[in-house]
């Protein structure tokens, strides 16, 4: 049996990415790629609420959205989980896509996923890069989703690589909010 | 410009269904087809909310998760909305899926709804059947859905033929939790 359930099939579970001065999480970087901005603020503390918060974004965990079953395979096999000792840097993605896009049956956002390569270009950076995505377009949000990311210092130029290959991608074409949260560990 | 937004492209929308004495719904029969019931309640509050509650179930609409490019078409035409005045009839049925289900990928999922003819035996029954699909498996609420079918009383012995067929097929082995609420319009 293994460990830990596999890509996509844990239960959902909320989490909250509360920004303000303490946290778990310093703050080393903000920009905001496409769109309006967030609030910059010094540090984010996830799941405990802080009295000072600037902003609080939450979203839940789910099934796999677009994964087929050959793709999590080597999902599966290459991917390490968050909580890494030596992963002490993460990003922080909060990401909006247009209503064209949310308009598209499922068909059409799998095929637009597939020749984006999303699933290929991931890959590329496991399992340096650990990450979990988090919805929360359905609870009313400003963003569809949130990414978290944690990798060790050494493959910092590897993340900036694998985000600007996305950028690039047919399917970034429907994002229009972007932000882009740079953090070290702070414990 | 057509009036409503395509089958499964409207913003995400929250909607709470309040069981108690009162409400626009009234509820003539409610059982629990498979697993454990929900306690026995006069009437069904929609987005409205009551201090004498017995149980309340909140969803969200979303975007489409299976239904393909090609199917959304006839489902467009031939849908009609919910709230029309001869539609005095209508049924909530709550349901869950097993972990099974849920560690599936997304093309196993889709080829179960497929198999089972979901969407076919749907449309067989549209328009005189209007119904609405809210998601909450993602809001840690006890279901995976809830949906909401409104209908002529004429059309009371099809939709009971239309909810055992689709209790026949293989997507339905997956249903762990099932109940059905059949209710009249007080209003």
């Amino acid at each position: 049996m293994p460990q830990t359930p596999a890509y996509g099939a844990a239960a959902p579970a909320m989490a909250h990415f509360t920004a303000g001065e303490a946290g778990q999480w310093r703050i080393t970087r903000q920009s905001a790629p496409i769109g309006e901005g967030l609030a910059q603020a010094a540090s984010i503390a996830i799941n405990s609420p802080a009295s000072d918060a600037l902003w609080t974004l939450t979203g839940f965990t789910s099934n796999l959205r677009y994964t087929t079953f050959d793709e999590r395979g080597p999902l599966d096999a290459r991917s390490d989980p968050l909580g890494r000792p030596e992963a002490r840097h993460a990003a922080l993605i909060p990401i909006r896509k247009s209503s064209r896009w949310w308009a598209l049956a499922q068909d059409e956002r799998r095929a637009i996923y597939a020749r984006s390569q999303h699933m290929p270009i991931g890959l590329d950076y496991l399992p340096q890069v650990a990450r979990r995505r988090y919805h929360c377009r359905d609870l009313g949000q400003p963003f569809d989703f949130l990414t978290w990311f944690e990798f060790p210092e050494s493959s910092g130029a590897a993340f900036d690589e694998l985000v600007m290959r996305l950028r690039a991608t047919e399917e970034w074409e429907y994002v229009e909010r972007e932000i882009d949260i740079r953090l070290i560990r702070n414990i």
